[in-house]
């Protein structure tokens, strides 16, 4: 079997492993572990070993023959490599029913990323606070995103709307969006795209109930 | 350049972009339109044309030359293959901020999605209705699914209780799981999993932004 070449750059798959990998070591410390064996990382996680030890095979100096990897450490680089070591500020554009929960649930699970606000066009909602988040007037977004220094946005906007928010976000700098508007964004220029289309795996799974069982 | 073989069944990016698609065409319905090149399509959608003629060849006789697809059939035609033409039931596991979120946004979404029922372990919200959606206690699981023929579950638990949901799930009949909670959880049997990790997202955005501009 000859295996693909590696480009130097790690693949998207390779860094959402890494990010679950990490959070099974963080919470393996939370347990009071020290060590683990990449089988035992493998079965208590439902993963791979053999992937584990492929993706990990950069990190060797945490393996230690016989025992396993050493979390701690491992997971400290792995948090490093992921960029999470410094705070990441990130604005919420529609602050509806999906953008103010997604507000809340980053603002309670994680501490690498801090929602500094949010955008709406209802006057109901701008100059208020909803979980904690200030929304203001899409129309304030360069001047806010600017202020804050924002690298991320997360776009909860009515597909309608999206590209025009993009456009609006590329200009204010923003250099990462993760879309949730029903609709597929282009990357632009060096401004990262990820859409993640909840009706997309809706449909998913429709098709694969539609599907005999296998 | 060789092209990998296509095995029989429709691979899971290839019917994630007829998802796209049939919005796309949807959209151009709504907006008077009939047929459409998938030049047309593709420069409008930011897709790749490439790309959307040959997922659309095995629906050739949607195609007319020089012309394009004849929308509303291809339209159609997609919605059967995706199993939309059934209405599927679904239940949200966990009516926090991220479940209650998404029962409304589903139920307003999408009319081949109905949400019949919620579960909480929190007496505060057990017996009442959130977004129109009716909450019951975790101990009835197993009943309200087999009452309801709901056939999708979407599971917005925290990481500690997902394993344990998706056990009680498979045992009441569900076949596809959409999970937010976050853990990556294995498929059982014959259920389908799909992970959908908002953190991962994050982490992911986080790399890319911490890696050297290309």
């Amino acid at each position: 079997m000859v295996s693909a070449p590696e480009s130097s750059s790690t693949s998207t798959a390779t860094l959402n492993r890494l990010s679950v990998y990490l959070r099974c070591l963080q919470e393996l410390l939370r347990a009071g572990a020290s060590t683990i064996s990449s089988h035992a990382l493998a079965e208590r996680f439902h993963l791979s070993s053999a992937q584990i030890r492929k993706d990990l095979a950069q990190f060797g100096e945490f393996g230690i023959r016989g025992v396993g990897y050493e979390i701690a450490p491992l997971a400290e680089r792995l948090h490093h490599l992921l960029g999470l070591d410094r705070k990441r500020r990130l604005v919420i554009v529609g602050m509806g029913q999906l953008g103010t929960a997604l507000a809340g649930y980053i603002h309670f699970n994680d501490a690498s990323f801090e929602v500094v606000a949010g955008f709406d066009n209802d006057p109901e909602k701008i100059g208020r606070k909803r979980r904690g988040v200030p929304v203001y007037s899409t129309d304030q977004l360069e001047r806010v995103i600017q202020e804050t220094g924002a690298e991320i946005a997360v776009l909860t906007v009515p597909a309608t709307a999206a590209i025009e928010c993009q456009e609006a976000l590329a200009g204010a700098g923003v250099r990462a969006v993760l879309n949730f508007a029903p609709v597929l964004l282009p990357e632009r220029g060096s401004m990262r795209v990820k859409n993640v289309d909840l009706r997309t795996y809706l449909e998913e799974a429709s098709f694969l109930l539609s599907a005999p069982l296998p």
